[in-house]
């Protein structure tokens, strides 16, 4: 194996929101790609645990203000002799573009807490195998309705969030390409590192190691312990592997 | 739409665990059909919320009690002049294997909750979109093993709870075969019948209905209160759909 295995860790509360938020979007999957009644209660989970962050966190406010900074960020680079100022504006407008639409948008999860029939299963999906056709004879009537109408259900509900998506996409994309990749001497497994107004870090591992991060620290500092996946196998004293603070 | 929908209900507590351990297992996906993130995350959360009925009631031994009572049931069926008693000693004789397996096999769920893997990252499933790379690291680096060596780890999880989902599946299936379904009439949207001994209802609602039943009652009796799916198209008056006690 001579692949890395990339690790990302937030470095703040904002960024921890985000990355959970980009997590759960990659798992609610696209209507075309939904057919057996199996992903539509994977797809059903997903939404609702989304739900459930936006309820608890008010991140579009946050959002907004982190893509306006890393607009700010990005606008200094414009007097560095050379650079691909075009590259720069198209960045920077697509940015204002992304808030302007989620400025815009209903607040983030408001349509789906007051669709009446999400409402109504919502609460079994906290439940092991909570979701038999007995406990929500509702959900398996609409799991009997015909394929199109699912789906486009099921794309109403995830268009709902996609100005949050795009955004959260967007912004996170951004940040990663800001980081520098480093090579970093890892010994005795144990690595720490300042960390001032970084975002997350980056930590790309050969697989051939068979380690993975345990990162602590937050904002100015961070420190990451190392450890074997098989514990009955020591960890290689001296690790060479890559890192990005971003 | 000329299909029927089929809702199960059922009409004691272990029938509700047993139709309960069936939904998950049909949502536990195969080895073989497993490739992507995504569908590791499902086959997780599958995997715990089983356990978590598992260590919650002693289904082994309500199962291995109502293996016995459906085969003295079926053995009474000998008596029966022109049956075909081939079948009948078959389908005794595969309980019997069923029951003997089943026995014979660990405890449902400690093979899995003694697995240190899956006892380190089992607790992160129950958080809203708590199990990104950063809150289970163990399980990103375990994402990134081999296909093959994936396969070999989710197959050797999923066997040991064979000999549960087996019988289960039997019990459940035969049941199923030896309800009689019968037309029945319902009157403004409301049902009610007599079942001593009953293990559970089957309603089969002609979609064109569009509607769901919401079933109570326990044992001895049942009623059904059938609910219409678009709440301002009122339900048809006098309904006929096909019900089966089992």
């Amino acid at each position: 194996m001579n692949t890395d295995i990339l690790y990302e860790h937030p470095l703040n509360a904002k960024v921890r929101i985000y990355l959970r938020l980009e997590h759960l979007f990659s798992q609610l999957e696209t209507p075309e790609n939904l057919s057996e009644n199996a992903h539509w209660h994977t797809f059903f989970k997903t939404l609702f645990d989304l739900l459930e962050i936006l309820e608890q966190v008010h991140v579009r406010g946050d959002l907004i203000k982190d893509l306006e900074k890393q607009r700010e960020k990005i606008s200094t680079w414009l007097k560095v002799p050379g650079i691909d100022s075009a590259q720069i504006y198209d960045l920077i407008e697509r940015s204002t573009e992304l808030q302007t639409t989620l400025l815009n948008a209903p607040r983030p999860g408001i349509f789906i807490r007051e669709d009446k029939f999400l409402t109504s299963i919502r609460h079994r999906f906290s439940l092991p195998g909570g979701t038999c056709s007995f406990d929500v004879p509702l959900l398996h009537h609409w799991l009997n309705l015909p394929l199109e109408q699912k789906r486009s259900d099921t794309d109403k509900w995830r268009c709902s969030l996609s100005a949050l998506e795009y955004a959260v996409m967007f912004w996170l994309e951004l940040t990663r390409g800001l980081g520098n990749t480093q090579p970093c001497s890892v010994k005795n497994g144990f690595y720490q590192q300042d960390a001032e107004g970084a975002n997350m870090l980056r930590i790309m591992i050969p697989a051939e190691y068979n380690a993975f991060p345990m990162v602590s620290g937050h904002k100015s500092r961070f420190a990451i312990r190392f450890m074997p996946f098989n514990e009955t196998v020591a960890l290689c004293d001296d690790m060479m592997l890559s890192l990005a603070v971003c």
